[in-house]
């Protein structure tokens, strides 16, 4: 059952003699199938997104079985020549489906049939749709992945470039959503860019995984035909090379978890980047404004322009993590080989691919385009986010951290006493406190020295945060 | 974003003024939206089913406003005809999506202002899409929720009437999937029925929760306009009532994801059910045949009958999980009222309740064309599984039980060491293990008694079973 | 394996004969069990907190064997008398666990028969730890959920009382976080009382699902001996009845996911309402002030006072729904009556119940002890959240409501051009959008007079508050 | 709270002033914490199992802050030595936790300083308790991986012994849990293991990931002393680096999720393994038997011999998914940089990996001591499991193989309509269904040959089988 299946959904009314003639496996079936498990089981209008995966890796098979001498080379020209007229017709959105093609390798096999004849019947030699699907998906796959990396790579170019121009604008840092520590707005692009940095690292490591042939696997056992996986490997650009035992060959959906898994992590990361803005642009915050291209407005309240790109995004990862779910619960405890649970892989896949694909455009234009107010995040800096800096000033004379934390704790507690700021008690209001206060104590009171004091490797120092951003394009580089 | 989008959608290129105009809130816009974003945004091509709640909803509304004096009686009576129109371009497939329709609140209200004029501008007065969406989406679900509830009630009718009619034929039970003992084959599938009928309960229990007003709520403030929500909840038939809040009645989702847990759990007994057949039909077993409606074939092993039917309805079941998990998750952590990833909750609950009506079908269609293989499951039937019935027949002669279950165990061990059964160890091999023992010890060994001698309440005797029918049946009689 | 259990865990390194003697099975088996296994394979670290539940259990389950006449009257006084010293065993901590006891039900009838001699043996007939451990279970659950229905009754009394006290506060609502409509405090107060409500009205239903009997159902097929199920099933408080069917009794865990679903959504609303005053005490905000008594401090900066209580209530939420995760998952596609695998339940459910306990009972704490900041809350109050209401000014003078949403849209934007707030814009400005505008047209700009306008049932009214809070107090009376 | 927080908790009652001053954070707060919040909020009884990891830390981080000219050399020496003394507590099991203890760190803190004096309190310099506690449960985490990774390489080894030593014990291989084609059992022993090979290959990836160094980031904008960071990462094995922003180094739990994700894929590994076993033990099929050491019996029935191990395996899986998700969810939404929710991440994650250490050591004890029972394999192969050879028979003659299908799934109609088996057909009947049969047709039926006809790599053939045990073994040897 698919998603465009509604309850209402009309019976096709037609599990014809005729039809039924068209299975693949029709040969020991008397009974006619029920017209809803027809639709039930198909997956055609799920796997039809893999045409022409499907018809690579059959004329790769085409080939292979020539080689090894199981069809003649005409024999697997002409399969080559007629899958390349199926592909045609995909292409040109003239490929009529029939009753019958409950899937796309089923469809595509039939059409080869009646465009080359009976030649056609010899290209499942050997092959089964266990090992077929598989290779299939892992193909779909692995070209998708390629696509949404650089999707990827795109967005983390956006945080670079705005880091590196806007290096100079300071804003509050929170923990606990509580005031924090100063930092450059800099520091925060490029605290997301490094998660997605590694959510790049993840990626590549996770594509010659997805890259490995289950093909010559047969049902379960193997292929009897002697066909080179490593050749077909090669040949279809499986850079992980081939599944290592036929049994777990088509038992295995690893890569569809991981891929479901990646793409969750992926997900979190842009769901609290969101919530992040979100926060930021609220109307007590203020301190970014997002574009009209992604903001919405209300069908009662004629002021607001709510972040609903921002808000679909955070709740778009929910809908990932609900297919790592499906697909994790989906294998758990099943026997192992290949069992039609299986099928559920696809639709929790593509709607994964698709998700993300569209999150990560639309999270490179919010973030190219989301305007920041520097005078709201400057009103946001309150000297009390500087009582770090006090007691680290003290440390610098000589006294234990852990005292000056004390000390600096009695300074804000000595301003809310006093209904000051901290940079409005006097110096000798800190010298009171401890007699390690110097006249130059106000000093501290300064929020970009604050920033640019954590020069350390990873701070918000502007020098580091210039780092951080030759850093990142240079992995960029090398990661193309 | 939804699943039809894939990331090479076609841009739509038109994100000009007039379409723009459409909009129900462009009044303080300027730019314009990405189209990427008019996509990732969009909900029409998800909630356009609920086409008649919307309509409905908004006839209740246009009289709600007349009762309270906001327009006038004839101003409701074409707001009213007016949507009665539209819903027939529905009917009849003739609706015509313009850009800007952005969901289906937005598309009929457009629609209807062509229709009706300027009056038609009336009818949002005082009402939201915030609790417009969701009063929609609760009619939408209660009509599907009872329609669901006659397919439960039809497979455990199902259930009921092999129960009755098979009575007689024994099978082995499993714990751990080990021989344990005899039951009636008719106790196995009550033992399932109970699951549907605690799942009908609940279903029971779920639909006046869903059945609750949120119209009226507005924005999120709630109504200025003195409409009588009670009255409005009377003619929508919303039996619970009105929601208490209108904060909370446009964020709260509760009946979402009760309706995908009170799912899951469906699917989870259909799975476990699944997952019983599957087995008792596999080869060594071969005790349950599956009918060709609902089984399907190899493409590489001419031989094969797959139980695809079973093995789908058990993955289905973790695709319905992962539509919880994902409800939950965007719940989890978000600000009240309402937030656009709410947006999220249609097609989550749209695909699980397609999968579940699904399922019931094609389990009803199984339960009843399975056929029982009597003679296999006698065979299956050993004597070891009257262990229990040995160490109870010592029990009845005074010994105190856990000494019978180890003498049983001390018979099990001989019988093992002899090479012979149970049923085969002579009346004297009994007595050597214990004095108590009587010559009528081996009729102990009887299938068919052990079963009826298990006949309290939920027993596995034929009186047992034969009422767990007349219990489930009279329920069902209740329960419509 | 137990929590406890680390990868280093000392192997008790004693599987000798005289252990096996005390397990409940060990008459057929010959190989001692892997020490490690031992350990995998133990409850009792977990199960004995149902030792009270698991004496009654079976001082009921003696009773019902004697009126059934399989035992002495006399028999069954010495079993339970028997029972009562292992009870105060474990009351006063001087229970002392031997090697062999696997779990509770060993234990205890270890200890039973090391107390009362060979007629301890007897306690056990026809009797299964498969139903014996779903009845503790249940039995341990309901007294707990009742406890949790009280600290759940707690909470909501505690933000009545304050809706109550409060109801003069107005604070902005948002949508999309984004400034919406002025309601009062209380309104937001009962927004999440009406959420808890639900939470109180399911547990209600779900109590006598739990509260359904197994006992009496032995390993799967039933018992043999005539013991009167629904007798025991008063005598133990089982409102629910008895399960109708023995082999779904040992084999259903649905209470179990039920009330992992039911503290999953409780964790879910609590997560929200956490949320809200996380980022209401955020600096920007500044609208509530937590207790010192549920808030921490930075280990490096002085000056924070972070909302601890209030992020591990949200962040709990997230473990309630992997227990659920975990239960569903368990049993997805599990072969039916029991399997070990169900071991996992108590876990699971203990966990979340000990866990929604210490929520409920934070909560309630910071409830009532977070101050809120009624001139920051008005601060945050701006002249743009009444648009709405000047939509609604027009309407109320004929203007259809669609136009008064662009004309409204047109004063934001006026004002935003202006750089003046809404209210300052003046009467001419007003006139020149809408000749409808009249000279009162500035006397919408009160906060407290737009929030009381929405006086229909669930509105942001002063009445409607009141009444909200009326309502909530009177179900709490019929809840109890 | 903690797993071993009961409702019936003893609250602490000693939220005295003294406990306060012990904490890290006191300086300005002035009201007490509610003791059942410090309950709530502490995680030293989690966290002290990474006692040692907090030491070691320490100590490189005082070495750093010497190296950086912030402490004397003599200052370091003192607190490397001192914390030595802590660590000897902590082994010698002497170590007395305190009130205000509230987690590891500030108990070693403060246990130092008792030791060592004021000069204690210099270790904290520019170090928050996030930076910490990322770096802690790093070092913990790959220590931990390294050892379960052993684990893992021996539960492959062991399969990898078997499979050489059995292989030539045929079996029956299936889809869909139906009879498909004849294996060797060493395929099925080695379709696991390259599963496993998988996880752990995925390990060998993530253990870098994981020892990156978040150390010298502060509380979230990095340290102002210009402690080599490098420096660290090298002294404590950080082959990773360091984190590269300080914002996400606090923030991040990337490789907690992926830890948990790793876990859960290996879980559902072992789950479909113990699915296929306990399936080949049950009664029917009894192709194995279980150990004594991994099996246990039942309380009733005096015969039974369960795999509990394999089930608790299987349930196991469960538990780890459920991990998983708690910590998605946990992050999903989450504001950046340090929110105490992620104070979940520990007891999720320790939980997985006892939990993933348990598995895999029971996994390998029962996988080198489950008996075979090759005859009753032999008696589940039957001669329509080469119904595809027979398909095969005729390609090989040059008959397309869609052909050969259907004449061999009309072979199997003749032999079940003759009620005689596939190799029970007369070398007539199969030359009147295809005149390309010829008199060697019948040779066709032997099993072994059929297995090893499959012999491309990764096929079930002798010779492809001792080549994949080669393998795995070379893999083995260089991953160590």
């Amino acid at each position: 059952m698919h998603r465009h299946v509604t309850s209402a959904a009309a019976s096709s009314g037609s599990a014809s003699g005729s039809v039924e003639k068209k299975k693949l496996w029709g040969g020991r079936f008397t009974g006619a199938t029920d017209p809803l498990m027809e639709q039930f089981n198909e997956s055609l209008s799920v796997d039809r997104r893999m045409w022409r995966e499907d018809i690579v890796g059959s004329q790769a098979y085409a080939r292979a079985l020539a080689k090894a001498g199981v069809i003649t080379n005409e024999e697997a020209d002409t399969l080559c020549t007629g899958l390349d007229e199926v592909a045609k017709e995909w292409e040109t959105d003239s490929f009529v489906v029939c009753d019958g093609d409950e899937d796309i390798h089923t469809a595509n096999e039939r059409r080869l049939s009646e465009i080359v004849g009976p030649v056609g019947g010899k290209l499942h030699t050997g092959r089964s749709r266990n090992d077929q699907v598989a290779t299939d998906t892992r193909l779909y796959l692995v070209n998708r992945l390629k696509a949404t990396r650089a999707m990827l790579h795109e967005l983390i170019e956006v945080a670079c470039a705005r880091a590196e121009k806007e290096s100079d604008v300071l804003m509050p840092a929170f923990t606990h959503l509580q005031n924090a520590q100063p930092v450059r707005w800099s520091h925060w692009l490029l605290s997301h860019a490094s998660a997605w940095q590694r959510d790049d690292q993840r990626l590549n490591d996770l594509i010659p995984r997805v890259a490995t042939l289950p093909l010559g696997s047969g049902a379960l056992a193997g292929n009897a035909f002697g066909v080179d996986r490593q050749a077909i490997a090669k040949e279809l650009g499986f850079v992980g090379g081939v599944c290592p035992n036929s049994m777990d060959a088509v038992s295995d959906r690893d890569f569809v978890c991981e891929t479901l898994f990646w793409a969750s992590l992926l997900g979190v990361h842009l769901s609290r980047w969101s919530e992040d803005l979100i926060i930021y642009g609220s109307g007590p915050f203020a301190m970014v404004k997002f574009a009209d291209a992604y903001a919405t407005g209300s069908s009662l309240m004629p002021q607001k322009k709510n972040p609903d790109a921002l808000e679909l995004l955070r709740g778009k990862s929910a809908r990932v993590m609900g297919n790592l779910t499906t697909m994790l619960t989906v294998l758990k405890g099943l026997p192992t080989t290949y069992n039609k649970d299986l099928q559920e892989d696809k639709e929790a896949l593509f709607d994964a691919l698709d998700t993300t694909d569209a999150c990560l455009q639309i999270a490179s234009g919010v973030l190219a385009t989301t305007e920041i107010v520097p005078e709201r995040m400057m009103a946001g800096l309150s000297e009390d986010m500087l009582a770090t800096d006090i007691a680290e000033y003290l440390v610098r004379r000589g006294v234990p951290f852990r005292e000056t934390h004390h000390i600096a704790g009695a300074a804000v507690a000595l301003s809310e006493e006093r209904g000051v700021s901290l940079g409005n008690l006097t110096v000798d209001d800190y010298k009171s406190l401890n007699e390690n206060f110097g006249d130059d104590v106000l000093e501290v009171f300064d929020f970009g020295r604050s920033a640019d004091s954590r020069d350390t490797e990873g701070g918000s120092s502007t020098r580091s945060v210039l780092e951080q951003v030759d850093k990142l394009r240079a992995y960029l580089k090398t990661a193309s």
